[in-house]
């Protein structure tokens, strides 16, 4: 590539962070002070919401498929999906970035534009960080604060018996797209004339690379004035989230085969790599969707929703947690999300 | 070694956050939920602090000297520092920590009996956090949410003309305590027979092993109803920090060298190593002491403090930053902080 290669010790790390200020959108007024003391100084009112999530390279992402725009997009969103899970509104983050030398400050420069694409589309401001040298890879972990009023909190903790489980969107698509990418980049591998061919998997490449947290759906429930009774967003997998809801409720779930939000191009795709596209659905993870309870007086409002499905019920801890089956039958809901530590 | 060894793997990720969750001191009033959710929820009057700092192996520490109980203490030490610096009070804290598999269940049970330790001497919980694998060594991010009163919260900003210049503890012993360190692992690496020699330089040794940042001053200072008109910690060097307030507050700065707090024991440890002590106490960094200038009328309330020293005087900033030395010559004082990009 002939493109223009900075060096980052040329710039040093106090020049970087002057560099990266002039991409960045304007802040909030629930922004005091921003970058450039020892901490922010933040206005926020309700009660503070604070989650993080780290992106290690060649455990989280690959950098031979992944743009960098779209990396910094996606571990904002990631964490924005955090608040979301809460029925919160996300205001502000963090992000450190460990960084080798492999890395220009153009480089660099490409992973905050998507960050701040992020920072634009949800309305927060990023307000400190810090840039390190990584004797390996890149690293990136981010913090978010957001708010909720305190009536409005929703924990996992809420479900209770007869109440509706309800999934946004459609389940399956980020695991598939990152199927998909794996394969191409062994073609691309064994034959580097080979162009990739990702064009008809467009849908479910873009759910792996650039994840867009729901807050639309936290807005509409607002709107409705529904609180749902628990919710989580959907990281790990349908089936362990479920459980983990499950868990921190202390009751049973139920849920429908037939009933499981699956994309005509998900399923088309399940069916080329020969993967059985409710296991997608369950097991893929990474989707990014909410998946929450709502109190049956609640159903008449949302019944007529496109994007949310009813996929089951909330029963008591002693019928367990289930799935039935298309044919009819009730399978046990398993665990499967992604263990780094055994992968 | 004979002692315990548990793959991480054996326990995967839930296991292992159950496993940590034992260790962690009872939580504050002040968080409605801590680790188990989406988000943790936090319940913080007055204006909001956050910081975060990142540290990585072979970057920031390195694991051949630094116990990794002291490195828990001092990652969340150092976030401390920062809220300190705004005159703040801090609260809750989230820690990401990725992981070779070189690192046992034993080993990340004692980084983390160090980051409670850490909790427990400054009061703060511990809400959240990612525990992830890394193709390399370790790597720990930490974030830091702490509370200021809106007419306590003190910056970089705000120092004024005739201000004087005050730092807190003594300067140049972390520096130091770092080249203790590194010459005793060269020994040892060319004869592992030989012990290690630090009892002598424990005082150093410990100011860069584990810092401990200086709430005791802030709470001093709220004590005698001092708002400082600017902070900054000292953690890339007394003269960087300086230049920061300088920057940030559109002044000069006058410092005398015979009023820089030098302790014996750095004195002479620097003339060992042929360093000169004052640009140790300059330069070297790490020492996480308190830089401040208060207006002259609080002179009288501080004047007696053990533990406090007056260093210089905030000056027109056409009068430039300088240090007066002993043979009263004026140097310009400039910013030889650590670049992690070019070392």
């Amino acid at each position: 590539m002939s493109e223009k290669r900075t060096e980052i010790g040329q710039l040093g790390e106090f020049g970087l962070i002057d560099k990266l200020a002039l991409l960045a959108p304007s802040l909030s007024e629930k922004t005091l002070l921003g970058i450039g003391d020892d901490a922010a100084i933040l206005k926020v009112s309700g009660d503070i919401l604070l989650s993080t999530d780290m992106l290690v390279e060649g455990i989280h992402f690959d950098l031979s498929y992944m743009p960098l725009m779209h990396l910094g997009y996606k571990a904002v969103s990631v964490n924005v999906s955090d608040i979301a899970a809460m029925n919160g509104t996300p205001h502000h983050i963090t992000v450190n970035i460990g960084l080798s030398n492999r890395f220009s400050v153009e480089a660099v420069e490409t992973l905050y534009k998507g960050i701040f694409s992020a920072c634009k589309d949800f309305k927060i401001d990023l307000v400190g960080g810090d840039t390190t040298a990584s004797q390996t890879g890149l690293l990136i972990s981010v913090s978010i604060i957001g708010s909720v009023q305190p009536d409005k909190v929703v924990k996992r903790s809420g479900a209770g018996k007869g109440d509706i489980i309800c999934v946004s969107g459609d389940l399956g698509a980020a695991y598939l797209g990152l199927q998909v990418l794996e394969r191409e980049k062994q073609v691309f591998q064994s034959n580097p004339n080979m162009q990739p061919d990702i064009e008809k998997y467009q849908y479910m490449v873009q759910r792996q690379l650039k994840p867009v947290a729901r807050m639309d759906v936290i807005h509409e429930l607002a709107e409705q004035d529904i609180v749902p009774t628990s919710m989580i967003d959907v990281s790990d997998g349908l089936g362990s989230e479920l459980l983990h809801i499950s868990k921190a409720s202390g009751v049973g779930v139920k849920i429908y085969e037939e009933n499981l939000p699956l994309d005509r191009m998900v399923y088309e795709t399940a069916v080329e790599f020969k993967i059985d596209s409710t296991a997608c659905m369950l097991n893929g993870g990474e989707d990014y969707e909410l998946l929450f309870t709502i109190q049956q007086s609640d159903y008449e409002k949302l019944k007529n929703h496109p994007d949310i499905h009813f996929i089951g019920y909330v029963q008591d801890q002693t019928a367990g947690n289930v799935l039935i089956t298309k044919s009819q039958h009730e399978v046990p809901i398993t665990a499967q999300g992604w263990n780094h530590f055994n992968s």
